[in-house]
């Protein structure tokens, strides 16, 4: 698990820093970063993960999120990996919503994409020993959040870990693929037509079959061009309730998809996560 | 004076517009962003301009500057105007530190420069007047920052301009042009070899001239790859000693020439600004 650091930054009293290197679960290169406050010699601080979406690479949240602050404020590591494998071997389409870009966070298992499009395992198993491994992190705080599909990949992911994560945000997710046109192009693309086998991937679908969250807290623009068609927040809130899930959904007025929106509301969540990882 | 709306976007509690008009002083089109916080019908706010450094557009700071939150804290309005003129008509060359994207903040005289490199104009003359009959602005109040080829032209702009700006700063400015390879070459390619007319395009120069401020605040990072060659802060360090201005200039350790710099600093300078900007 070598790793290459493509540029590292000072930054709001820490260091933002660019990697990279070789995945076993992708059989690709993987590009992500990592932002370190300062801190003390041997301490360990608590991550939040944060899973971009369609079309994202690291770089937009790392560019765009303004998390910096609030991670220095509250001692947070903030880790945010690409949204697919990359590179020429790598099948691709021409597509915003499916392959390169929108890896939708699931193990892939038609072809041609199940060689590559591994990101459940990338981000689930492999990349969190790769951060354990190189960074001064207490892997027992670990929170996550997301954008879009990102949102979706947090949700999902959150819901199937609930030991790993002590706290789950996210911002406009993808509640359900199940039932938006984005989620079923993709997970019929990568998982085929078998649609007990999307369940998985789907938060609306894990709450039903028993998944559960200590609490949530999910920010939707209400101009979000996406919300009716493709969002469906009222699925999330449904399906919270209806499991007794303590979420805190906000709409919030004449916000858009877009990292206007999300860096109006990160620092609400990374205090949001800061409280529910304390040692 | 008719204003083009390119995008807005609900952010930090505002609107972060992007806008397009015909520039009389340029003889182009030109783009520049505004963050209007939200506030009271009728109030008039105050106003902070931000001019960029090379190969910047409006775009780079309005994504990467971190100044919303800050803006909206202490009601203030942030202009980020354009580096130079732009379009197929415009002159250009092979180079990022000369001619589109590097305007120098100078009216150009030399041929072929001088119809449309008139960015001294555009700043001090025009998208003042644009800004005031098209936004909640009180222009009594204006401060003005810039990072890099926009500190100098802040700095410049803010000292030919007392009565103008209440409130001065830079981030990593170049100080004086006449002494560093970036300034020479293009003081020497918009005024041609006459030193002398090159003065009011040096904030060193223009102090030694007369010229003064009643404060200034500038962060510059210790590891700027651009500090020794171009930037030479401790020329700007003994300007304002021997002028006798009050002048906060800190170097900040480790950090480089990058927006992760500038955003680290950002609500620093707003709220500095925004101290000299009450009513």
């Amino acid at each position: 698990m070598t790793l290459e650091t493509v540029s590292t930054n000072r930054s709001h009293n820490g260091t933002q820093g660019v990697y990279n290197h070789a995945s076993s679960a992708t059989g690709t290169a993987m590009t992500f970063s990592v932002f370190v406050p300062d801190h003390e010699p041997g301490e360990q601080l608590p991550v939040l993960w944060y899973l971009s979406g369609l079309t994202c690479t690291h770089a937009n949240v790392t560019e765009k999120g303004e998390y910096r602050a609030a991670c220095a404020q509250h001692g947070i590591v903030f880790v945010a990996p690409d949204t697919s494998p990359r590179g020429e071997d790598v099948p691709d389409v021409e597509a915003y919503d499916f392959a390169k870009g929108a890896g939708f966070y699931v193990d892939a298992t038609e072809q041609p994409w199940a060689e590559h499009y591994r990101m459940r395992s990338y981000i689930e198993q492999e990349l969190p020993q790769v951060v354990a491994a190189n960074f001064p992190v207490d892997m027992a705080r670990q929170g996550i959040t997301g954008h879009s599909m990102g949102g979706h990949g947090a949700l999902t992911v959150g819901l199937r870990n609930p030991a790993r994560f002590r706290s789950v945000s996210a911002f406009s997710p993808i509640v359900s693929p199940m039932n938006c046109p984005w989620g079923e192009k993709a997970l019929g693309g990568y998982l085929g037509p078998d649609r007990a086998a999307w369940r998985a991937y789907d938060a609306c679908a894990l709450i039903a079959d028993g998944a559960r969250l200590p609490g949530l807290l999910v920010d939707q623009g209400s101009a979000d061009n996406f919300l009716a068609e493709q969002l469906k927040t009222h699925l999330l809130e449904e399906a919270c309730k209806a499991a007794g899930i303590p979420a805190t959904i906000r709409m919030q007025e004449g916000y858009d998809h877009s990292y206007y929106f999300i860096s109006s509301f990160m620092a609400d969540h990374v205090a949001w996560h800061a409280e529910r990882l304390k040692p």
